[in-house]
């Protein structure tokens, strides 16, 4: 069994680790790290966690890291950035892997992270130390790494969305217009006037209508892979009125051919054997999919590509669940990797469908 | 008091309509007409309404609608589009307005048409008597006019956001990829699965993904006003978990010169003296706005124009209440200025929020 | 025009207070009074409402209430308890009509206040001199008050519901138990964790399962009016998915004989002449009634009545806009009756619905 | 491997057996019957499972079954129960198990069956071997059983919960209402206009305020195990604005004497051991539970007991997935212990929460 510690545990993020790690059968949970929620049992915290968790409670995580880091072969961070940034330092090369979800160590442009990261202070050698985990798109680099970053939830789907373009086809994508559509559990569970229910519900509300960093971070991903391939990429961010899911739309333009009927041979070619990018034909269901409601509560991420002739682009749908495949999921998965174990195990759950 | 008459009074749009026309201090209902609901009252379609509405139920529509006719002042037509435009040639000249809601008469240019209304066999000489109904762009046009056509929900708030930087920058708008999210209630209450409330809930449905015949409708309307102005205007649509209100997102790219401080202040200046179009700051309230929550059940459209400088576009959000200002209200709007009212006449009713 | 303040202005009611008074035809907004809040205008805090209220910020209310008092023929107090139990001291005598929302004076009995309000402080004589606003139960009480203090949400629901069998029936009800949901709005926008939207959207949270104050409003009102008529009256209180309205549900036991057809004739007989109690046939709709959703905006309570003989039970079901109808709505209409208008006059809009 | 066949493989409750069938460890998914959707892939009936489900497609189910029979060593019925009530007879002795899922084995009593289900026909002699599905209060009855009749969503929360006041403590219920909260997937995929979402959403809607099967189901359950012992049981059901789940409230009147303290320790004591069955204190978590939400996915019914010494009442709340607990859930574990598996293999997911 990997021993796994969860620091964050009461986020929203941290809830679905602990639920992840627990149905997991080659994991045990051995640690649960927090601030505020120090010293409550995890079913307090997420009341729909089976209420005798090991009886594990939540410990503050100190200065001295030592012992957490004995009691641990993989550490999770579900904490806010400059915690991420501060906490991987000081458990890098304590324990055999670090797996961050916060922002902190996704952009690789010093640049572009001070941009768009300004109060996340941390150190480039460490930085550059750090895989992005995005396991369709990684090879084997995950294989033995010490340290992991995971994608923020829009841009795994953006990333697994455009990949085919770019890395397959090798488009060069003049302009990238990106709308993405979140459930209120992207914002996580701080105290914010607007995100109280009355105010949240039926709401279809513009928090990001210009600039979001997971557009950097996702140009800063492709520039790292096939630099200059994607040239503008813009993209505006909407709370909309349900909990769990995002949809990320990309409306490609591009002066390259396109052989419009290849499109979603290439996408299914692409990610052949690859469990969790379900390549998916928009009107083959009897609701419209890709649609986060089909992959709610698994580490599914559904990918749609259609040729707009009319309008001269490629619009490219991805679906995502942004708590499991947008974070604690794609986490799982990457550690599967890491330790050598087939990447689907404890995650082969199917959706929650309809909910 | 002029006297006016429904059909298609069992409708999503034909009970917002009697909603409407029961609170305006000039309007008279006098007549509801249907087929399936015939014999029915009011309150027993549309539950909210009050219970003893002038004593009217719902009469069949025959072949003869001189009686009809004799009735009515203005006469809403709530039906579908090739109900419409067979109705509407017989009431045509019979009454002295016909407002229609339908999507029937909204495309001039015949090829277009057909093309998104192969169904909808209609004169053109009867479609070129149609005035457009977008009272904030039409100008004096609807002042004595016999026929009306009603712009569909989206295509009112694409042309209204989009109007300014048309009609008064004059930009040269190279693409415009607009991004629409409605509630169900735009999809009326046909019996489909997907529409049953456990699959369309928590969805966010791309059921339109590419080409909508609202985008040709809105290309039409500029390209009569201002031919070539729009060169290229793609739209994906998609369903989210809500039932009222829609927002339309419009990603605008130009090769012009723009002045990103002046924007807002000529959207101001366009639309002043307009009081159902609000030009809002995104941030000057404690939700960001535009969203259609903050015009549930008004006939208000509200409107940003934001400037993307790392981008190279404009973002013009436009939120409006599909059922009021997207088809009931903006036809009594249209109503009153035909009949020399003042616009906001019976319809100054607030937004019901938080709903 | 009567000239009217809001104190508590930034709350929900506060805003519902505004958003009816500025639709009154015989009601003038001359101040808007509030602390955390001053300096604001109302659309800043209530994005919904036209964004030119007559020029009007929030100011905060300080020790002297004079000015407030000079500019005001009427205040409404949409304040926490304590606050009202302290403001209304000091403004009765001094403004002609002062109209409270909170339960600081509900309440009759100084027994069960002080164990229902146990921390809100109030004197007797003052509370005394309080008129319970329920219009269509009072009588005249209402014409020339000084003071009202209107009834809970929940309580108006739940007597008016049962107001034709204690005071038309006479019956002896033994046992009642209402079951109540209610949306988030009734919890106003205090910053609590559990009523964040990722945790509130989808529950049906039994938020006070044994236990309610409104009950015991219920059973003071019944006793001052029918001493003795009511036994034992019981209540469990939900918090469902939804932001606006609410249904009260009582299944009553009476020993007494019941006439099982007559009862829907009573309850027509009862509130025959009083517009805003609609008494309604559960299955005359197409959708079962009453539901919050076909009184979403309105000042109607929609109520049922009836005979369960299997179970020897009389069910009645209320429901209403707890916004309306439960706070801002039916406050106008007392404040209409108090200064001998009609009651229904600025009411009169119909539900939005559906939404 | 125990093979297995789902007949109704369209419906919701069909879809939940696939998911959880797919995902057991002992079973195998060797039959999927319907009659609409014969030819259809799983995966397009039901967007959310995985898209290549063992190759299966939906096969009609013809006057002849032996080749069914032959290739299951369990079936369950996800029919109508007229349906059901048909294919068990059919099925029996000619598969190990069948599982009905409806309605049409569940009363015994013939005259209460006729009553509540008239147009169901069945044959006294095969209803009587029907093992009543529910794990936690039929002891050892399951083991072996060639027929199980589940209970419905409601009846398992109502029974679960009364059960220790009625089998453990052995007090006399005098009166006992129910009051029933669901989402809108308990009315499953039947095209109704009520059901739409515009009507659905925001909705309270008492669907069934007097008399509903479930109550009559449980009497009779009760009947059969401890005769006399629930003198008098009424429900009340309602649909409220969310797609899973169901809360049933149940207010319990007695004369016999009730420790108040002892009230939760006996609710633990009786679902010791039993995995499913979560006795939950009301307070213990950052939401009030029991709530669906905190099961949703999963097979758990929580459960919570309190005591209201002003009212003289017990208050006990049940919360479940109505389509797992509530139905494929507990079919599943009915069939584990059939088949001498423990109860929970296969079962042991996490609620997904929040969703």
């Amino acid at each position: 069994m990997i021993r796994v510690g969860v620091v964050g545990a009461s986020g929203l993020a941290g809830g679905e680790l602990i639920r992840l790690v627990d149905q997991h059968p080659e994991l045990e949970l051995t640690f649960l790290g927090g601030s505020s929620s120090a010293g409550r049992r995890p079913s307090q915290l997420h009341p729909g966690l089976r209420l005798d968790l090991g009886g594990l409670t939540v410990e503050p995580v100190g200065e001295d890291v030592r012992e957490l880091a004995d009691r641990c072969d993989a550490v999770f961070l579900a904490t806010p950035a400059p915690v991420s940034a501060e906490l991987a330092g000081r458990l890098a090369d304590r324990v055999p892997c670090v797996l961050d979800l916060s922002g902190a160590f996704r952009i690789r442009t010093p640049e572009l992270h001070e941009r768009w990261y300004p109060k996340v202070a941390r150190r480039t050698e460490l930085a550059d130390r750090f895989v992005y985990g995005v396991p369709e798109l990684v090879g084997e680099e995950l294989a033995g790494a010490p340290l992991i970053s995971l994608p923020g939830c829009y841009a795994t789907a953006i990333t697994l969305g455009l990949a085919p373009l770019v890395l397959e086809l090798g488009l060069d994508l003049r302009t990238v217009v990106v709308d993405g559509k979140s459930g209120s559990s992207g914002g996580g569970l701080q105290l914010r006037t607007a995100d109280l229910h009355p105010l949240r519900n039926g709401a279809i509300a513009p928090y990001a209508p210009v600039g979001h960093r997971h557009a950097a971070e996702v140009g800063d991903f492709f520039q790292r892979g096939k630099p200059g391939s994607v040239r503008s990429l813009t993209m505006s961010a909407y709370g909309v009125s349900h909990v769990r899911g995002l949809l990320a739309s990309a409306y490609v333009f591009t002066d390259d051919e396109v052989d419009a009927r290849a499109l979603q041979r290439t996408y299914l070619r692409f990610y052949k054997g690859r469990r969790f990018v379900r390549v998916r034909r928009h009107t083959e269901t009897l609701v419209p999919v890709p649609d986060p409601q089909a992959v709610l509560g698994s580490n599914y991420c559904d990918v749609s590509v259609l040729h707009d002739a009319d309008g001269g682009r490629i619009v490219v749908l991805a679906a995502l669940d942004n708590l499991v495949k947008g974070a604690a999921g794609q986490a799982v998965q990457a550690l599967n990797l890491r330790f050598s174990l087939p990447e689907e195990t404890g995650l082969t759950m199917h959706p929650v469908m309809p909910a």
